[in-house]
């Protein structure tokens, strides 16, 4: 059956991409070496009709697949089980930019194309496609972004992923290609299909093409670095700021001190931004269209809020305000180099933010007192990343090995209590499927679980991500 | 059967708020007398449980429900068929505002409430709740708005109802209740179900409350009214002034000479905008929540755009702003006087709204040399009413009933050869469900019909409406 199987992949696809054996392992564990599994082989298809053709082989086959894009999944939902039965879909030679129409503001792009290049060319048309995931842009790509509906700086403004999508073409289980490759802004003539593929992590079909919204191009540019002593004046001060400076308040990113003094240590070149120390720091960016005093307006709306900032600075010039973002943009390259942690990518409601780490950090010193802390994010959108680990790095993997999930529960205990979320951006993948049925009404669970039942009954797409659909391969 | 149902439902709900016989006449026909049904009963539950126990009953004696809010559906969407074997739920009891969190920017409130309510509630809380649909301000219902995802003046800058949702809360058919009213920006934690009912026209559960998202409120506004010979025109100043004003751009109107003349002949105190007559108008306006000379940077953007401008002003007066857009606002009601008319609600991408329109003139002068063409609407969004009818009221009446069909054809036909759809923002419906099949991917269909059995697997849930699911009640 293998045999007859690769010969029939290699003839959709030419042999030369067909990969198996030894060649298959860099395609089969996540960039962190968290998850290492096994593939029949990995297949690059160059097109639509390959996807349609290699699905419908490996249906016939009962072979399951795994949809790869740029392989930088943090959960584990772009590589292979261990088992060895799966083969992995890579789309990354389904790179074209298929249309770009600046006029409707849209572009059709593959889903393997690298989001760096998607940005770049909206940017050649003078156009702006503001999906920005600083630590990733240079490798993942768009199908795996609206796979797991991907977040970022800019969701404050611009909204996730799927609020950037008119349109998808789909792979479905069965082989057969959906075509809602639409470019409209208004198209109430059925039920929305495309949100259900957007964020489904590859468990309804394969996305093998999209329709973008792009935007318009920031023309002026101001950012602020404030020092706050306490999560809960963030809170308020972002409320007054989003009145004050409306749409053009574009990131809002809480840096704990925790957070820094990881940074110091293991990135040269940068600096403390106050002679003084402070618990916690904001970066906080405005963007416009037209050219506008746009550092005046920020430092208006800071100024205005009150007392409870100590010190603050505003700069409308590019270079002094990527020093400051380095401050933010280092913390995941920092945290990977000081070792490996809790981690938890949550949500709140915005209002509720410091209240969650408030509490989380009264849950954790409670249980495990001296514990480290390093908690960041996108706190315009309530979205916290919140890691646990000891200093000392020897006792630390102790610590992570004993204690994980009882750290986990604890952690999620807060979110639930505020009425958040277990992922926020990052999706489940194989690292949060079991876990979100503790969190996850059962209800929702069940509707999920037969929208994979229709979609696909022999299960044979990413299994043993995001939902465990009752069956196991 | 039926008196056990009745009782059984006063029960429910309390007697008062079962109609039965005479009294349900005014829920069984649209504003417009264009369809008129039969109902067993009109319920009016009082709150979510009720709900759920009215859907209980009625999936335990196989009666279908038809959910109704404002019932200023234009397709037919909220009166039952004719038959009479379906109840009407009518939502307008369940009008509390069930919270406010201005900090979160968000609002929970129940389907019932009428959309002008909840923009005043958040007002009240120095928040804008940006829909707006001026034609149903006062009477449409929040619920309704969600079902069939409207859209309206706002859309270019804020999306549809749909992007205006951050949670929903469902009554399923067989009567069990979806929390999803989570107030979080971010949620990846598995496919997004709010989206599946939203735009589904109560075909697959009852929406009874939402999270909405709430804005920052406009705090300097700036009007244009623009004269110009050809829509071609139109499209590319619209991309022209995108890209000059960004995301203030809030409103971007086309009206048709003719759309001007029903006006003019039915609405008294209007006036001629300009000295000279044009062929079409634009409307554009520009908000932001900032204190900014929105008006000179209107003007300059629609100044720089060269030569193909005859005349045009901008205005900073809400009151000047006013009187230009109620050349817009009355368009509606003119063409209600006016007589009947074939009317089509279409969308395709902006950069093609003049080659339909060109088109779709063409197709409409060579088949019916002389008829009569009002075109209008939310150029912005690529959103046009195309209204088709003889000037003269005695031949009208014998043309529309004769040509309906072939009108319709020959219009949605270049709706397709543009990558259009035929239903832009108003939903399918009665009106469209037939048509829809026409127009759509047979395996899109499919894939609806899978997803409504696996919801609605009795098909009680506003049947004859979107789709047609294979079986007839």
């Amino acid at each position: 059956m293998p045999n007859d199987f690769f010969e029939a992949a290699a003839a959709i696809t030419g042999s030369d991409a067909v990969l198996t054996g030894e060649t298959t392992v860099p395609y089969c564990a996540d960039k962190r070496g968290r998850y290492v599994g096994n593939a029949l082989a990995v297949v690059f298809p160059a097109d639509t009709q390959q996807v349609a053709e290699i699905v419908k082989l490996c249906a016939a086959h009962q072979i399951a697949i795994v949809p790869q894009g740029g392989n930088t999944s943090l959960c584990g939902g772009s590589v292979p089980l261990a088992e060895g039965r799966q083969i992995v879909l890579n789309l990354s030679r389904m790179n074209r930019i298929r249309a770009i129409d600046p006029v409707n503001y849209t572009m059709t792009v593959e889903a393997g194309c690298i989001l760096a290049d998607v940005r770049e060319m909206a940017k050649r048309h003078d156009r702006l496609f503001p999906l920005e995931l600083t630590a990733t842009l240079n490798h993942c790509e768009i199908g795996g972004n609206l796979s797991t509906n991907a977040g970022g700086n800019g969701v404050l403004r611009y909204g996730n992923a799927r609020d950037l999508v008119l349109g998808l073409e789909v792979v479905l289980p069965d082989g057969r290609i959906w075509n809602g490759l639409r470019s409209l802004r208004k198209d109430n003539s059925g039920y929305d299909l495309k949100h259900l593929f957007i964020g489904a992590e590859g468990t309804l079909g394969i996305i093998t093409a999209a329709v973008l919204k792009l935007f318009p191009r920031p023309q002026s540019s101001a950012t602020a670095i404030v020092a706050i002593s306490d999560p809960a004046i963030a809170v308020r001060l972002l409320a007054h700021v989003r009145t004050a400076c409306g749409d053009t308040l574009s990131a809002f990113e809480l840096v704990s001190r925790s957070s820094l003094d990881i940074v110091f240590r293991h990135v040269p070149g940068i600096a403390e931004p106050f002679a003084k120390r402070y618990e916690y720091y904001l970066l906080i960016q405005s963007d416009d269209m037209q050219q506008l005093p746009l550092d005046d307006a920020l430092r208006n709306a800071i100024r205005s809020f009150g007392a409870d900032i100590p010190e603050f600075a505003v700069t409308a010039d590019a270079g002094a305000a990527e020093n400051w973002w380095k401050l933010r943009q280092n913390i995941s390259d920092a945290q990977k180099r000081e070792g490996i942690s809790i981690k938890h990518d949550i949500s709140v409601p915005v209002s509720r933010v410091a209240e969650f780490i408030a509490r989380a950090d009264a849950a954790m010193q409670a249980a495990y007192p001296g514990v480290r802390i390093v908690a960041f994010g996108h706190m315009g959108d309530g979205n916290i990343h919140y890691n646990v680990s000891l200093a000392d790095a020897e006792q630390n993997g102790v610590f992570i090995a004993q204690h994980e999930s009882e750290v986990n529960r604890l952690v999620y205990q807060v979110v639930r209590d505020l009425g958040g979320s277990i992922s926020a951006e990052h999706g489940l993948g194989q690292l949060k499927r079991a876990t979100i049925r503790d969190y996850k009404d059962p209800l929702e669970l069940e509707l999920m679980r037969s929208i994979k039942q229709v979609f696909d009954p022999q299960g044979l797409m990413n299994p043993g991500k995001v939902i465990d659909a009752g069956y196991q391969r």
